[in-house]
């Protein structure tokens, strides 16, 4: 197939607002307790391209056959979005919405997305 | 956390429509030969819940290292919606909407969902 970037490792963001904070707290807790994970703190407003508040979690490779079902069998109605960590965003600079887009937007992996489509319901 | 299913397996349903049909044949092909998976017939037209025509393909547990991120990184644009095979689906009958949406709907892994979504272009 085309070319594809090597994966170095993974960002999960999963997604909160005022309701559902507590949810995201919860599974936090759960996260650090059951996986070797680095969690980042609750950005608390959006941030970069974010549609909503979330927290980051950065996992190896390794874990993606632990952590990606756990978290579509745990995530209580929570939306996550993952995708990997590739050289084109070492190279366009983690953070920027460019290497967001370029990266996650072509790769990213969606435990559960698209809040409020009728599967959810 | 709540109660979770046990998984024994993932279906994956790789969608297309009239202009990536070609698309979806050449990915079939190339994951036909790269692992053991169950390849399943082209639709052709809408299917039970999916909202466009698509093709199946099932897999073990211990592929969803493997294949997952394989198809994160080859899609090659189409949308993949993956979900688990728990023991909730024998129950109500595997095909059957409500099955669909009851394990599908809560337990989804998304590779690139959202058709048209932002992130996409």
């Amino acid at each position: 197939m085309s070319n594809v970037p090597a994966v170095y490792g993974y960002h999960a963001h999963v997604y909160y607002d005022a309701a559902t904070l507590p949810v995201a707290e919860k599974l936090k807790v759960e996260l650090g307790a059951r996986f070797d994970v680095e969690l980042g703190p609750n950005s608390g407003e959006r941030v970069g391209p974010h549609p909503v508040p979330q927290f980051q979690m950065i996992f190896k490779n390794e874990q993606f056959q632990t952590v990606v079902p756990w978290l579509m069998l745990n995530r209580e109605s929570l939306d996550i979005l993952i995708h990997p960590l590739t050289p084109m965003s070492e190279v366009k600079g983690r953070g920027s919405d460019l290497a967001f887009r370029l990266t996650a937007g072509r790769f990213l992996v969606m435990v559960i997305g698209c809040t409020g489509s009728e599967m959810e319901r």
